[in-house]
């Protein structure tokens, strides 16, 4: 009998060029795809809820594949952990009904970008923040997070992808942000957003936008007009992939 | 004229062989001498208040070097930073007496070594803790610990180094430990060690015999005799270097 599984997995994605499988590089989707080959003894691409891009984090990224192994669930877990590298965990693993798909079938995201505001980062955050010491106005951009909730066309924070397919481009970018806040813990400053869906680079794009608010190029009721022009030219430069982590996916 | 100072520095080991220059190998002395040399144009070999083995880590360490520059020393900081690589991070630089040598100045060092209790290691701590996620009798250990306090002779806890010249072979062993404990901090148990001064390996030794402790292997009482039979062979196996870091280094 062919299984469906809803794999959670956590990853640092600083060893890695992004989820998605490419050749001759080591990806999160292809590690994966060889570690449950080694434990099932089929080759499987599971189906993750959405790429990130090389250097970005999960706390917990969520894939789908089918098997016809019967190991329980369970173990598979620790058989995972087992083989996997250690930057990449898997947390949990549970039988789904066949028609459960960790991309369509998601609800909602929620991502954190971390901003370390510390002089001198530590070493050990190098590859898990993204270091900005210099003067920020935080309020300026909490105001301005607040801007995009609701339900807007993101088109100026989505990448321009040339390789984009067809039905891709004509494809609505009208997405719904539940929640967009900063926040301060410690030295680090942290956005944290949840939204219906994310475009690609979406996040990376909103805080570099929110960056120029930080520094006094934009005002927060800047973001209004960025939405409205639909272009991506509009807006501030993308953010370093390193701050950025994938916290959940909800269905 | 000639300058002598002290450096503080905090680096994450995972990508080093270690503190000391080898060639062909990027060790954390090289990589800070090759960054002196690009702001003063000196070629200078820092040395340490000791060498951390390949994967160990340091909150600061310090070292001595000197130079003929005028660079301010509060200016050095910011230089430095700017071309070390973001796993070496430099915290103070500052003029000492012509005496004043990291090693031989040295009055009081602190360690510490992270144990990962939980069953899933979180792979943004992957090289940064040693994951033990099996059985622990951890008040066993915290007792254990206890008893290494005081002046003792650690033969049993230092590496039987066979390059070792005649000069060291006959130094002696005697140290004096200040404090010695372990303690709990969330999914971590942490054990902090302060003392006159460490031979090589002696706290990794010190850690995997208290492991034994853990495990139920050894009473925290035979540590008294472990002490006394004065050969490597008595005590626990050397733990692995991902756990531990050069905590400060007192003068």
């Amino acid at each position: 009998m062919l299984r469906n599984l809803k794999l959670v997995v956590s990853y640092d994605g600083s060893p890695y060029s992004g989820w998605q499988v490419q050749p001759g590089r080591a990806t999160i989707q292809c590690t994966l795809a060889d570690a449950i080959e080694r434990i099932t003894g089929e080759r499987t691409m599971p189906q993750g809820s959405g790429r990130t891009d090389a250097g970005v984090h999960a706390l917990a990224q969520v894939a789908t594949f089918t098997t016809s192994s019967s190991i329980p669930s369970g173990n598979l877990v620790k058989a995972l952990n087992s083989v996997l590298p250690a930057s990449i965990r898997a947390l949990a693993v549970e039988d789904v009904p066949e028609g459960f798909h960790a991309r369509h079938s998601a609800k909602a995201k929620t991502y954190e970008y971390r901003l370390y505001r510390g002089d001198v980062c530590p070493p050990f955050l190098a590859n898990f923040v993204t270091h900005h010491p210099y003067p920020l106005d935080e309020s300026a951009m909490a105001e301005a997070a607040g801007r995009v909730v609701g339900e807007h066309d993101f088109t100026s924070f989505a990448a321009v992808d040339p390789e984009k397919g067809l039905a891709e481009e004509h494809a609505s970018n009208v997405r719904t942000i539940f929640s967009s806040d900063w926040r301060r813990n410690g030295d680090e400053f942290i956005y944290r957003v949840r939204g219906s869906g994310f475009l690609h680079h979406m996040v990376r794009n909103l805080v570099g936008t929110f960056l120029l608010v930080g520094k006094g190029t934009l005002k927060p009721s800047d973001l209004d007009d960025i939405l409205a022009a639909r272009k991506r030219s509009a807006a501030g430069a993308t953010a370093p992939a390193e701050g950025l982590y994938l916290v959940s996916v909800e269905y």
